[in-house]
């Protein structure tokens, strides 16, 4: 494949008219011999040494060190990612290989796509691609993995956790205990039981439908919408009606989940003007992306009352600045991009990032639900 | 009743030996005419006009006033129930109905009762009537019942709420959020997916059979500890495992649910020994009252970190002091008491009463499952 891109590169530089995809041709292997790997993950710091599971962190590393060296390759790990002096950028020029994840994203432009001349393969330790330039990844001939089923439990769980959180007025309960404060009203007034609410999910992939299952118990009303309707037998099983129109579908939801990769399309999806037509009181989850939401449109939303309460672990940009206005709008049940990183969910994408690279390694083919970026093409959902 | 109650009272003092049960024979009525109803719910001030069905403090009344009082009757509300010059004590001497809620316990003590010449009832809007001295009720003729069923879903939903804000660390996420800081390993070293985990209730009566209902899509490892077996059919559709002996269940658990109401037997159960042999690093749930904890040896054990997280909404005493040990634990999820007093339980619950109230006033049964002491004697769980 670095062949094969060094090809396509000498070709674009000569002007060359050939078309796209011939490229791509072959399937992705390693030339052989060392190959140096950067990974960026969230420094521990002291968090690092409380617990031996914790791979997904700079310290941790995965877990693949040791493989990775006694093979004779380089393996570079940092959280240092951003500016023109961050020690990522150091590496840019000569790695192979760059391992990044959606809870402290390298943000891998097209710029510095042109500029990693021996890059052949951006693997996401995790799910959610959208921090890399999917298209100039594609024109560079890259190809760009997820460990695809990684991490949607424990994303999906999540969800559940933050609706609740959002029906029954958690917060406000927990600042009473710890400011000193007992005021049943205060939390009561605004607290509702789950049952007999209608939920919609904004995509029912993957974690969409993993947090419909764990839903039907509560007897709710469960909707979704979707590109795709299920198979009926499914539909049936998870007890969701398919609803063929998003904006017919959200003002009839007491609470709403996003479920929807960021793309061009679901990039800004909720506005002003989208947000205006919820119904007055909505709760909203997003653990998708951040910028699937207007900012500023949520946080007057939630000033305004018209969103009643709003909760996720995806900001933008992330880190989330300190001045970010969605920490501090009314009503809001907010964490750091955590719902894909437990500690059952490091182990499971460490595990998958260690198969691809020895697929990598040995010119075998990954998983091939795990492709973002294969042969020049987006998966589906990226499309 | 009354008249019953009056003629049990007039043999004692005459030293009568006629045995107890002899004067429960007949069913309860009230007595013709006007009654003295009171009603301790929690007060809630500038909260009161928020939300035209927030029923369940003393501002809505259980929205029951004018139907009360269109019948002749005299209904008192009140928040003031401590000390001897509370608003309560003022009624205690003339009343007929007492009222109560677990939210803001009205503590009915045997001296109370034994002061309360009139009183003929008392009924508790939710459920949970351990804030009555039940034998001194029994002794004294009364009728005590609770609205069963009321908020057994709204009590188990916020139980899965608690267990996933343990297992998933969201309360030092959400901290971060509003002090500014981003810090994913912070949370991430002890966030973990709840699949997988075993998760054991202590009762499986109406709540813990709600309980793990819910947690069933979730793919634990889900036992119970109860006094009755539940039948084949139930237990499979469940998908949970009878536990004879409870220290037998406790040390297998990652995480501990509490689902029985307190009596002498369940009074400090979870004590400093009892806690100690528990596996390290449990997470216990609490939502049925404070005082079947051991209050300080919780809290050591929270501070040691041999219970990694504790959670709920019940306290001994309540409301919860300012100093008490429990708001200041380390990992610790709690709110005030609130499970039971979502909008959607007041409404079942005020209606519930309203109900027995008619059925008092016609001198007709309640429910059976609502009596907790008929006719001097104690429900089973009481017992």
């Amino acid at each position: 494949m670095a062949m094969l891109r060094a090809a396509k590169h000498a070709m674009r530089s000569l002007g060359s008219t050939a078309p796209d995809a011939a490229p791509f041709s072959r399937m992705l292997h390693a030339s052989p011999g060392s190959k140096k790997i950067v990974g960026v993950f969230y420094k521990a710091n002291e968090y690092a040494s409380l617990n031996p599971k914790f791979v997904g962190c700079v310290e941790g590393s995965l877990g693949i060190r040791d493989w990775l060296e006694s093979q004779g390759h380089q393996y570079i790990v940092t959280d240092d990612k951003e500016g023109p002096n961050c020690e990522l950028e150091k590496h840019i020029h000569d790695m192979h290989v760059l391992i990044t994840t959606p809870f402290h994203p390298a943000y891998v432009t097209a710029e510095r796509i042109k500029r990693a001349k021996n890059l052949q393969l951006l693997l996401t330790a995790g799910i959610g691609s959208d921090h890399i330039d999917l298209k100039a990844a594609a024109e560079a001939g890259l190809t760009v993995a997820e460990v695809t089923g990684s991490n949607v439990v424990s994303v999906a769980e999540d969800e559940l956790m933050r609706i609740l959180i959002l029906v029954r007025n958690f917060v406000p309960g927990y600042l009473q205990v710890i400011k000193g404060d007992w005021n049943v009203a205060g939390i009561a007034y605004r607290a509702y039981d789950l049952e007999g609410k209608t939920v919609g999910t904004v995509g029912a992939g993957r974690i969409g439908k993993l947090l419909l299952q764990r839903l039907k118990p509560f007897n709710c009303n469960l909707l979704y919408y979707d590109r795709i309707k299920m198979e009926p037998a499914l539909e049936k099983e998870i007890g969701a009606k398919f609803e063929e129109d998003l904006d017919t579908m959200l003002p009839k939801c007491d609470i709403i989940v996003i479920n929807t990769p960021l793309t061009e399309k679901t990039r800004g999806m909720f506005n002003k003007e989208r947000i205006g037509k919820l119904k007055k009181g909505v709760l909203i989850v997003n653990n998708a992306r951040g910028a699937i939401m207007d900012t500023q449109a949520v946080a007057d939303a939630c000033s305004s009352g018209h969103i009643a309460g709003y909760s996720g672990d995806v900001w933008n940009p992330q880190p989330a600045p300190k001045d970010h206005p969605w920490r501090y709008m009314p009503n809001q049940a907010m964490t750091p991009h955590i719902s894909g990183t437990t500690i059952d969910g490091q182990l499971r994408y460490a595990a998958g990032v260690k198969d691809m690279l020895d697929c990598y390694f040995k010119g075998q083919e990954f998983p091939a639900q795990n492709y973002i970026v294969k042969e020049g093409k987006l998966a589906s959902q990226y499309q």
